[in-house]
């Protein structure tokens, strides 16, 4: 009998208690009254803010063209480029357009030039000088990402082309994202940048923030764990590896314990710099001299000269043979 | 001619050997073989598990009714907010009723309650209760997060507003997931808080065990690699950064080697502590007093009194000058 | 008025000046201009590339029969499990047959043995004969996939059945792949296994690579930010922890300034050896011997005779009580 059958097979025609689900008006009623005007995450009768999904896609087509014939488009030749070039082009000044004005608005919200949807500014024609400017960095950004392809192939003795470098190494995808994230912030455009790089982040591990300046010939190996803060500044030919942190030393805050925003407070990394796996850099003042290598897992908060080499000195280890461990004691070891 | 374009053009419609093709079901007999009752990777003619898309679509309709406005509903007010509330909330309670009545069924399972599906127990009904349980707990959980939040935005220097921690934040990402399966935990639901975390974790780097306890006004700045384990008690202002790990010392064995599952083995931290970069503190008995503070890449398994300042000693490292390096011998890097 | 509208409201119908859009035609030639031959990061007139999405179907496709019941089907039972795996195969082959059939064709093209897609070689018939050698290997995956299970379940006291580790565990997702993946590097199958295990790491923080050789019951808990390189060898009942990096020293150069690939650059990891978390093991003849520890943030560049134990040594760290701790002077953190 069909009414026999345990009720999960019914899927989502749930048979629950009818007097319970009678709860779920009030319950409504209680969460709506939780958002206040004051409360801070929420985001109720604002403009809307960009569109995550749109920002995504914005990024996608970029890389179709940055990238011709890699991944979403294939069968491309010279014969049909134009036309796949042309239609992208017209469809990311389209999307361009519509999500840099949202987030020029938001940006006027929150700076409080107006409270609300209601202003006389025109942010979509503002938007659409910024999507054009960004359009035509494209052939630069093109010429800086081949230098990147090219230093992975370069530093990488596990790659066989540059191929396997555009289709699937992380690094580059992180920096292909931070390039196109830091012609933005260049082109003052607020919000969207931040959304690209922790799209990227999500993807890949690597949190490079869109403010950080970087030179040609960029490469992060494996990549998962790096981080790279706001005012870094990053020279031509640098490597780094997986968990490298180049980071801030504590914060300064002003008289009212407010941190104080916009100063430079991540290191300089000068051309042809090595960082190996898990390296921490920390501070605004530290520079690491041109052609340096910095060895796997070592901390530094003070500058390095040039063509200087730091590794750890031999690790200060207690090592204990077979003879001497007890089995009740097995040491300090972690999850 | 047609036929003389490569076999590849043509896609799925293979040219292959009709031959080598007859082989397909012996080796399917030969797979099926391998799926033997006493096998642990294959879930045969039990219940459905709970569905992993139900339950990711569950964490993204709760993130619609804690942040409304941001994500995949935009244009809500004061107008329209109730309803979509409203039935969010009604297919939220027939979602978790079924997912949670599934986990409640697998759980009795392993534990030897039933051998399979034709069980008397309403576990349905079970699940409904919990469910309605977990929306009860909505302006709660509201109201931590806020203080998460505004933790975020007081303790970045590159933060520019509370929307931006809500929109693209990764540590407030796990941070809100963490909280739901947390509750669920407190409402003895199996299996999916993990499921959750697990996503979390996967979208973010960061894994945070939803058995922990963790404070209000919680940060978590970039935290790719961040693992706070089962047992840690976090209290409330405390900051961690990435690569940071709460974890245990070496697990304990019982009489017959297994292990010893359900003690404390995580540490305790104090309100109002700041773990900064890749940090590593251990076991159950190791407590960071209040206010403390303990700096980039420092290894603990002994506790600290509150007020206190832990950073690495100058590191010990070897630098060599330009004039002392060799070409043929770089020293000790990693790739 | 409907025009009165903010022009955002028409979503991708964007208010634009026509004028402006009049330089898309000239833009989109400037950015074809730049897709010249020796131009490293375009795919243009080549042979397709095997398709990304493809390839993670397959492996998504290759996981519902290695744990059949777990995710994307559910309801499998005795009676119908040979029908799913059945057309499971069936696509399987196909699909695979056309995408080994472009790594192939695409590996010639690179080794200079033809320019283009004009070849009398058939590729896809090798690629089916491929295929055809991995479906057969799926018995043997789900042995060792099994131990690999079970490893996970003795290692891990937060775990209470084996179906959480193949449900949820990414340490044991990321092994899934990267066994699929080295079967097909012992099947000298070009480009597809780097690309199912650079999937695995974006899915999960895990890199390792598939050329590496790793023996039963391996497992690795939390994961990531861990790194596996292509030339480590790893023996049976190896038990890794997150940030774990087993890596290589400085590369070597050929006359030409060349690296020189192919050598082995990465440790070998004895039976029975655990290895916590941050540990840094570097170099292709370091040998970690059988039954070692080593303990948290350790870094090695030399070889461990078996049954040894490697910890920290008390970190030299620098403690500060409250009454020395000035305002201004808070030391040296890191963002």
């Amino acid at each position: 009998m069909i009414s026999s059958l345990p009720s999960f097979h019914k899927g989502i025609d749930v048979a629950s208690d009818v007097r319970l689900k009678e709860q779920l008006p009030a319950l409504t009623e209680e969460i709506v009254a939780t958002y206040t005007p004051d409360d801070v995450i929420n985001h109720l009768g604002h403009c809307p803010l960009p569109s995550y999904e749109a920002v995504v896609e914005i990024v996608l087509s970029l890389k179709d063209i940055l990238y011709p014939g890699y991944r979403r488009k294939v069968g491309l030749h010279s014969g049909n480029i134009r036309y796949h070039v042309g239609s992208t082009v017209d469809s990311l000044h389209d999307q361009l357009t519509v999500q840099i004005g949202r987030a020029l608005r938001h940006e006027d919200r929150i700076k409080g030039n107006h409270d609300d949807c209601e202003t006389e500014t025109d942010y979509e024609a503002k938007g659409q000088a910024m999507a054009l400017q960004l359009l035509h960095r494209i052939p630069e950004l093109r010429r800086v990402l081949a230098t990147d392809a090219q230093a992975a192939y370069d530093g990488d003795p596990a790659c066989q082309t540059t191929d396997e470098v555009v289709f699937c190494y992380p690094g580059f995808a992180a920096i292909t994202v931070y390039r196109i994230a830091h012609t933005l912030v260049e082109l003052s455009v607020p919000f969207i940048p931040r959304m690209m790089t922790e799209w990227a982040h999500q993807m890949t591990g690597i949190d490079i923030h869109p403010g950080a300046t970087v030179g040609d010939y960029f490469f992060i190996d494996h990549g998962t764990g790096v981080v790279i803060g706001e005012t870094c500044e990053i020279g031509e030919h640098v490597k780094l590896y997986q968990g490298v942190t180049l980071g801030a030393l504590s914060f300064k805050t002003d008289d009212d314990g407010q941190l104080i925003r916009g100063t430079k407070r991540h290191p300089t990394i000068e051309d042809g710099v090595v960082v190996y796996a898990n390296a921490t850099i920390l501070g605004g003042n530290t520079v690491i001299g041109k052609d340096s290598v910095i060895g796997s897992s070592v901390w530094i908060t003070k500058s390095v000269s040039p063509r200087t080499t730091v590794v750890l000195e031999k690790p200060q280890l207690r090592v204990r043979g077979a003879s001497e461990t007890s089995g009740a004691d097995q040491g300090n070891f972690q999850i």
